[in-house]
């Protein structure tokens, strides 16, 4: 049974603070064996990669098979259903037409001393981007990760998927394909991070390594940052759900279930002034539950960390949504648009009973790679920022320098470093 | 001695790559060591946090004296220098203009079915700025770290600053009122930035934590990072100066030396066409150092971690600072702006010979905390986007679901996921 909260209750404050506080995942402690293969990749390369390769994913491999082919690529578009190609081809052109309306413009300008100050985008040059094998193999997520990259301008995109007993999924490497992926090495785990991170003879490195992946492969990331960049550590999903008595119950549980379906460790919350609505929609998640395929992994999400929370007029529901900080943020309301303006914490929102989140997943066009676990109180989803870098501009003339110059040298000193001073008053014929 | 290449020799590939590869600090592993810190506070809160603080800072308190007092930060900025501070407010006024021009604009279109898209920013609800202290207390870093949080909309902004012994500087503590921090705590090291992101009795978590500190601080962010934000992981800094024979070799021995004097494993490198400006600047180089107050430092850097690069023409620079991907680029040739266009990586540039790096990292305006250690590959400087975060809108209305629901399906279909097909089914009367 999922939690059931009532903001009216005495001791409301206290049991929602356990509800954000409690842990979805088991935080495996996988670091000290994540550390041994990263390390051991970074001083013996591909023997290292494959050995590891051998050992987890049960496959044999020379160096020289590291990376997929063309013709393997090839085949597997050609293995692809025409129908979900064409869907994949659609998801790949709104993708990217969102995703080009993101790109920063540069900025110069002249100041009113003089000073010519601005900054300038470049693309990364290289990325990798890690993709789970096995049921977590999802070609609309290589899409999401890919096609920013791509619009930002990398030139050099790397991909990295486990195929554990030599199995790929064919609709993954279609989809690498269209989303413009320049090489696809069979490769997971903390070993594909750290090939990716310190490079191999085979695998040249990248700048900045994207993608989920499980305990491993997050520990991996955490533990090459720096020496790259990397994106956002994922953690299990969520969708929060605000309705008032307008709301179809029905298509809320659907919405509530497409959720938990993903993962035992998902969570799907309610958040409602109906008592009606409430009542309907419990009803109508166990209905569903009984014709779904993946009832098991949906109805232990449910029961173990689902939630309905009754407040007592929907404004309640805005500090409960931003403490809550969910990754997808579905608003069914006579006025969502203007309950969504108050919400400050929240991954992606969904306005209105017809933008169910799974259009999001797919060919909304924005990106699905969103932060989970309470990270939209400091973190956005990708985009393709994650693929640019900014230099900053700085130009001074004479004039400009002999306007700054002092209140720096002053700083300078104040701070004990001297040379920086030295290195103003030089030019100023003041040291 | 510094080193020294010559681009043309044969053996340069490889010693430029043996140059790249160098470390420059000291690995030292703290991991553990921060690891029981940061669970001690998380677990006990203002208790260890004190513990903590009496073992490392040599300072007893109690959880009442952690919190700076207003009282206190007056006084401070009464004991400052006049001139200092307005040198300070300068600075500040300078770098609020610059971030303002960062401030992104929200997105909302409607595209040609109808669909309603777009992004809305908001700021951080809560920032946490880690400042050392002793002698690597910079008040500019202060405002660097603070204005931008600030011009973001962040309303909370906590800054922790170690005070071993008991001592605090008055300028870091006038930097930070100056800055807009809205609390000031006397802590540092593992602990403090435990305390930032776990929150104890005393100090509430905050969603964000920023700024440089040492090996254990920078360890305790890494393990923090997922449960709070957390900005780069500083390490040592570097500046790269290219100049033709148009170069004032005395200015650019100064500006080498102005970046060789914050930390022995700080890095300057020069890389010019000219053997006769290479000489010069060598000897200048040597001649300053005879009267430069933190020589012992300046000089261990420039001996251990310095390089001047020969090539033979000034594009043959371009993938050389590309590879190193300078926290700091100075161009100081006839035309730095063409130079400098076709330059890829790079924190910031400072563009003639009247732009200094110290003019930026005082009063230039644009942000002094930069990509270190390579890292200008894949990231940028600090920026008001540090503290923005943004959440993307979809919004359909039944007709958008219409047009875009079958492909949808499909997809959830092809990814095992049927509670995602059927939850735009059922709105469809499909499933």
């Amino acid at each position: 049974m999922p939690v059931r909260l009532d903001r009216s209750s005495a001791d409301f404050d206290q049991r929602f603070g356990a509800f954000l506080a409690a842990k979805r995942e088991a935080s495996a402690d996988v670091e000290a064996a994540a550390r041994a293969i990263v390390d051991d990749v970074a001083k013996r390369g591909d023997a290292a990669l494959l050995e590891a390769t051998a050992k987890f994913d049960r496959l044999t491999l020379d160096a020289s098979d590291l990376r997929v082919t063309a013709a393997e690529i090839e085949a597997a578009v050609k293995a692809c259903d025409a129908a979900t190609l064409d869907a994949l081809k659609l998801a790949r052109d709104r993708i990217e037409t969102y995703h080009r309306r993101q790109l920063p413009k540069d900025e110069r300008f002249t100041d009113q001393l003089g000073v010519e100050l601005g900054w300038r985008y470049t693309a990364i040059e290289s990325a990798g981007l890690y993709v789970p094998g096995g049921t977590a193999a999802y070609p609309s997520s290589v899409l999401m990760n890919a096609v920013p990259a791509k619009v930002a301008g990398v030139t050099r995109l790397v991909m990295v998927v486990p195929s554990p007993d030599g199995k790929l999924n064919p609709l993954v490497l279609a989809a690498a394909k269209l989303g413009g992926v320049t090489e696809i090495y069979r490769v997971g785990g903390a070993q594909a991070v750290a090939a990716l991170a310190h490079g191999t003879a085979t695998i040249a490195p990248v700048a900045k390594i994207i993608g989920p992946g499980n305990a491993y492969v997050a520990a991996a990331k955490r533990l090459v940052f720096g020496k790259v960049g990397i994106d956002m550590i994922a953690g299990p999903s969520e969708v929060l759900v605000i309705a008032d008595d307008t709301g179809n119950a029905d298509w809320i549980a659907a919405d509530l279930l497409a959720q938990a379906e993903h993962d035992a460790s998902a969570q799907s919350i309610l958040i409602t002034d109906s008592a009606r609505l409430a009542a309907d929609v419990e009803k109508a998640v166990e209905a569903q539950l009984k014709t779904l395929p993946r009832a098991v992994i949906a109805s232990a999400s449910w029961a173990d960390f689902g939630a309905i929370i009754m407040v007592k007029n929907l404004n309640d529901a805005i500090p409960l949504a931003d403490a809550i900080a969910a990754e997808h943020l579905e608003i069914m309301t006579q006025d969502p648009d203007a309950l969504a303006a108050k919400i400050r914490n929240a991954g992606a929102v969904f306005l209105g009973p017809h933008t169910p989140e799974a259009i999001g997943d797919y060919v909304g066009g924005s990106n699905h790679v969103l932060p989970t676990a309470r990270s939209a109180r400091f973190s956005s989803g990708l985009s393709v920022h994650d693929f640019l870098k900014r230099t900053s501009i700085l130009k001074c003339g004479p004039d400009q320098l002999r306007a700054l110059g002092p209140a720096a040298m002053i700083l300078g000193k104040a701070e004990g470093l001297d040379a920086h001073s030295r290195s103003i008053g030089l030019r100023l014929n003041l040291s």
